[in-house]
């Protein structure tokens, strides 16, 4: 591990700023746009929703991180998703970002959107322009900065989702920080909810893109909550080179410990989103080992993050591993049902449930303690080779078809 | 329409007798085991599961589908699946045929089995061998010996699935009849959750395969309740040509109308599935009209009925249009999504919701009222060419949940 754990937002790395604001975009009064600015011009890098309904922030972030060589900040509201918003829609983004890059003195296509809650509904775009200079107001690298645009980009989130990491390039102490949100609509393909990440890396945009992209088919990809695609996932990640290491420009050393310090962000923040699952009670992990092929360890791990029925039996602390090999079935990827070895574990334990594709000799009891835990591990071992994947998701609750029966009222 | 609907299941074909019989398989004492008997031997078809995990009795069924030239019975029980048991589960699987074939005085490879229930565990084969001479002294062709099979396969299922209709082959009256359970575990492919057809028409084996692959891709593959694929997933059709009428050896008129009544019975047994899918309060209807081809809109029509979202959003009689446009979205399959009308429609009235991929003006109030029926229809419409699809499945709820979080216990 070539990196430190740091208490940290988006404000860690050098020369980045926060801001949130409370624009009545939300009904409940509750903060609902949040904007981060670097001092300086960042190369920008981005993952976007595979759906082929794409929102209108997702349209104009991709044509911005494609085509500009620089972005300098990003804006973004909680409440309406500017999805299925058409022409409308789009004027939408490009006003957003001509107000915020007048207030801040930056163009309007260093200027990236983001939006998140309801489908279908028009962006209040006077709230926001009414927004905009309060956030440019509050834009501060403090801690609180941070954690205060953690919170304002929530919407059925129950908790705030930050995390930094330092490390150092050949001496020089080098910054990553995120914030992300996400609860439900969770189902990442090819990308993910929306996730903000800053850097103070000296880092080439294109090497800065390969490592998100790299990072994220691991990480936010492998996150299922209810098996729904957004319309509107993104993952933006900033690098501004504030901190002065020489620019990585080739994959070598320096390269390969910004990757893992970035995979380290993103799986917290990817496990946080999990986590946090609407109406969830607790994390579930699936980890597919002895796999031959990779693409067919994450298959096997994401058809069982996303059963309902496997999610319904952890709610109910119940070890109905027929249900975990059922979806392992019909996922699509090829294994030997007649090989497969199951086993459960959490801080209560470990159990195996299953050999060779059978009921291995276990306690239902034991099983019931070990599936009590917040946090619950499903380990299948395929016995073919040695690729392993790892998912992440959450328990289907009666609190979920509260959250969702009733979501826009 | 060349068919009659007729009050009927599983014996209202001439020469079927059904049986049922409690042999404390279910742990509340109800009925757990059906036989299905035709007086002389039938040709057989079946359809079965894709999940790469099948029941000892698929991998027994398709054997002897393909292999034998006659099927005569089929032993049902309810309550344990035989999936994951290994060659104890195949052992199972001939143990029971070859009983049954003792007592009815017919070879065991012309005895099918199915079994449906919770997975890994063994069949306790000492009951079964208890319950088929009770089976065998019951079997009668009565109305009410039809009623009590489909009774006794049930699971979660809250009521027993029948259809029958009657039609005429040059003048011969020709019957087919069904039964069919299924409530949880509902995802279709290929086939689909227990069903078994009689028909007293005359069919060669190849054309009575064909007409059942033909009709199962329209009805049972077309129904989902949550997402899970069934490791036990089967369809048995049986033919004994008892109703005297020229063997149909080709895809004539006559092979026509077989097919259009043979389609009536499955599509109605596979909307009861769906109008019985756990816990649900709604029969959900969504129909894909203006496809340029029929698999697109297979696909899409299956992508919204699968929608936790958009079923948690059913239930709270919520018209949050955009979930639909968002499974579509992330279906795979193509459309442009700024050309997308969508209506729902119900007893109460229908309204249109989206014009051109973005939201109608519609009275929410409105909406409210049309969604809170016991059958609620989504149509979208691509208007791309003339192809269309339904699905069919239900709404998501706090029941489901209560269900499948304790559903061993």
């Amino acid at each position: 591990m070539n990196y430190q754990i740091i208490d940290g937002g988006v404000t860690a790395p050098k020369g980045f700023q926060a801001a949130s604001a409370a624009a009545k975009i939300k009904k409940n009064g509750q903060k609902d746009m949040a904007l981060l600015y670097s001092c300086t011009p960042c190369k920008a890098a981005g993952t976007f929703t595979t759906n082929i309904v794409k929102a209108a922030p997702v349209k104009w972030d991709h044509e911005l991180v494609r085509q500009q060589p620089h972005a300098q900040a990003v804006v973004c509201n909680s409440g309406v998703a500017n999805a299925c918003t058409g022409q409308e829609g789009m004027n939408a983004c490009r006003e957003t970002a001509r107000e915020a890059g007048k207030l801040l003195n930056i163009p309007e296509t260093s200027v990236l959107v983001a939006s998140t809650g309801v489908i279908g509904q028009q962006i209040p775009i006077e709230q926001i322009k009414e927004g905009l200079p309060l956030l440019v107001k509050e834009l501060s690298d403090s801690r609180e900065a941070a954690t205060q645009a953690a919170q304002a980009i929530m919407t059925t989130d129950t908790v705030k989702k930050e995390a930094a990491v330092s490390f150092s390039l050949e001496g020089t102490p080098v910054h990553i920080g995120g914030m992300c949100k996400g609860s439900g609509m969770i189902h990442p393909n090819m990308c993910t909810m929306l996730s903000f990440l800053t850097t103070d890396a000296n880092i080439s945009k294109e090497l800065l893109q390969k490592a998100l992209s790299q990072t994220v088919a691991d990480t936010y990809n492998m996150v299922s909550v209810d098996g729904d695609t957004s319309t509107n996932d993104t993952v933006l990640l900033l690098a501004n080179g504030l901190a002065g290491n020489p620019e990585i420009t080739e994959e070598n050393q320096n390269y390969q410990d910004f990757l893992e310090a970035l995979r380290y962000v993103n799986e917290t923040l990817a496990k946080s989103i999990a986590a946090d699952g609407e109406g969830c009670t607790a994390l579930l992990e699936t980890k597919i080992i002895g796999a031959s092929q990779k693409s067919q360890a994450r298959t096997l791990a994401k058809s069982i993050i996303s059963s309902n029925l496997t999610k319904a039996a952890i709610y109910g602390h119940d070890a109905n591993w027929g249900r975990i090999l059922c979806a392992m079935g019909y996922s699509g990827a090829e294994f030997d049902p007649e090989k497969v070895d199951l086993f459960i574990e959490s801080a209560a334990g470990k159990l195996q449930l299953m050999k060779d594709g059978t009921a291995a000799a276990y306690s239902e009891d034991v099983a019931t303690v070990i599936l009590s835990e917040k946090t619950v591990t499903i380990t299948a071992d395929l016995k073919m080779g040695s690729q392993q994947a790892t998912a992440w998701g959450c328990d289907l609750t009666h609190e979920y078809i509260n959250i969702n029966a009733d979501y826009r009222s």
